[in-house]
């Protein structure tokens, strides 16, 4: 039940010449993962199993409920039945419930409970523009003063594949890498979600104690929306790469950051929309 | 402030040889669209400007809040400011609010405030396995007795890229397009969000009077999920066909509805994983 991959029979069709064999294939699994703070449900979300205390760790972070390891006094995964009940708290293979208990005196704002993106409309609604967009939490990053060489930053996506260990099978995961400066691997991640392989790195490293995360850079395999540079800047990510391409608001919210976001890293190449002055080289 | 896409400067930076210029980039747009109904705010999507009173119909069958035409009094697209006032229903030049009337004694269950998939929690909580979950709304697809043939639907995805008037310029958006079942394009529609495109173009339809969409097939240009199957069947869309790969839940749920569902359709095969007796020669 709670594998990162599912085995299915595939009908493969080839038009010419004209074929149709029967095989076994390999899907990345998609479950739902509820997560409930206090014994009350705040989200459910469709994500790969695995790493599942990280993603809950991760987007406790990314809707502002935490911001440190210390707020968190436990993530339990369970199946509803053994929820309450003592167990290892790292033993992800238990079920598709996350259970928190946060610190006491943490206090979960109502409008939460209906999604960080539904609770910032207050900052959209009636508002002419969306220059006028408010993110709560976000501080700035410009001060930052990390600078990737621009062939290791190229050198990152070769690095990030060779660290997934789904993708190759199924095609259908979605990566997200956390490295030095440098170009070293600190962690990878994946799921059918970007978001979810986001989360769970952010949420690692802030379970390990290491945020801010100063000085690293956050390479994920897809597109780079808000609310991916949202969560890096959550975590205080200064660099902010990705295979393809950003949309107008990722772009204008890394301006607004601090933060350097390059997109088409691929072939040795990239386009960098903001803080170019941090990528050396080339 | 309502383009499909914005301009930017970037730098692009290559590697061997090195070198570094600037010059003007287009991103695709993305921007929130707040969506109320009856004055109240009960969801903020990010999404390209465009259509979107189709993406707001869409997003209104895709929660099961509406099933017909009939139930939407009007949608009007304001910024906030305007709503209220009266205006033509179909201009999306207007800003980034959706301004929803439903038909008197439609009810919005309140657990509908916190998202689809946050109110379906109740089916997964306390479930040992997703194979319990509970979808609501869903009708079997099964009956549906269309055939598509296999070069036909090889042929779709370059139908969709020539029909998309953004993605050769940005790389950064997503389309969905429905066809007919010999290939004719009935409509595409692009997004930053996959879920956005195909809520534009099931919204299209449910505007149109086109539910159900029976003998039809949607063609999505990524990776399928439970969330794009689960749009698919509530539209009753009897073929969904993407360019990469589906998910398990994706497979699980089209199984359950009698959906063909189509995954790595390119270069003139595909993998069918469900009903691929709909699928004729190959």
């Amino acid at each position: 039940m709670t594998g990162r991959t599912q085995r299915h029979r595939v009908t493969r069709i080839t038009v010419a010449p004209a074929s149709r064999t029967e095989r076994p294939d390999v899907l990345a699994a998609e479950e739902p993962l509820g997560i409930r703070i206090g014994g009350q449900a705040v989200s459910l979300t469709m994500r790969t199993p695995g790493d599942d205390v990280d993603l809950t760790a991760g987007f406790l972070l990314s809707e502002g409920i935490v911001t440190t390891a210390a707020d968190i006094v436990s993530i339990r995964i369970c199946d509803g039945q053994q929820c309450g009940h003592e167990h290892d708290p790292d033993d992800d293979s238990l079920g598709n419930i996350a259970d928190v208990v946060l610190r006491p005196g943490l206090a979960v704002r109502p409008e939460l409970r209906r999604g960080f993106l539904t609770s910032s409309a207050c900052g959209v609604c009636g508002k002419s523009s969306v220059e006028q967009l408010h993110v709560p939490g976000l501080t700035d990053l410009s001060a930052d003063r990390v600078t990737v060489d621009a062939t290791v930053l190229a050198s990152l996506p070769d690095a990030l594949r060779a660290a997934q260990r789904v993708f190759d099978r199924t095609g259908g995961l979605h990566a997200a890498g956390l490295f030095t400066a440098s170009g070293e691997l600190i962690v990878a991640r994946e799921d059918v979600g970007r978001h979810n392989a986001v989360d769970k790195v952010t949420g690692w490293a802030l379970r390990s104690g290491r945020l801010p995360l100063a000085g690293c850079v956050l390479l994920v395999s897809g597109r780079t929306s808000f609310e991916l540079v949202q969560k890096a800047a959550l975590a205080r990510v200064p660099v902010l790469a990705a295979v393809s391409a950003p949309s107008s608001l990722a772009v204008l919210l890394a301006g607004r950051t601090g933060m350097t976001l390059a997109g088409f890293v691929r072939g040795g190449s990239m386009n960098v929309y903001t803080r170019p002055d941090r990528i050396t080289g080339g």
